[in-house]
């Protein structure tokens, strides 16, 4: 199965979420990326349609923005 | 393992994440409730502390508020 892909900023409430995605659909099924540390795929993330992190990439392509931790303009800001 | 809960009040939104939750973590791993319809049990999403659905309460507790469909409030309205 293709993975889904986490993206993440290092904020509190993404690592909450990061854990909880984790726990609920197994590591190996995830791609993590903090886009505060990587930012050359912040790019990635705006053509996934991310608006806010942390969210969530299915490998269908859907978006799930979970819970508010930053808006991609600040991670960019 | 403890069952995840999935609650949403029947909007796009909610119908869309309701669907990539269960392609992710699985059907037999999620109770899906409609508080919408099953009006008995929105005082037990607010005790669990959702503030909007759709939203996935995970097995050890924790609120994942996912896209955003409708406010706790405007489904109580």
């Amino acid at each position: 199965m293709k993975k889904s892909i986490f993206y993440h900023a290092g904020c509190p409430v993404c690592v909450s979420a990061e854990q909880d995605i984790i726990g609920l659909i197994g590591e190996a099924n995830v791609e993590v990326v903090n886009i505060g540390e990587d930012r050359a795929r912040i790019g990635e993330a705006e053509t996934a349609g991310i608006q806010s992190v942390p969210a969530l990439v299915t490998p269908n392509g859907n978006v799930l923005h979970i819970n508010f931790g930053a808006s991609l303009a600040d991670v960019k800001g």
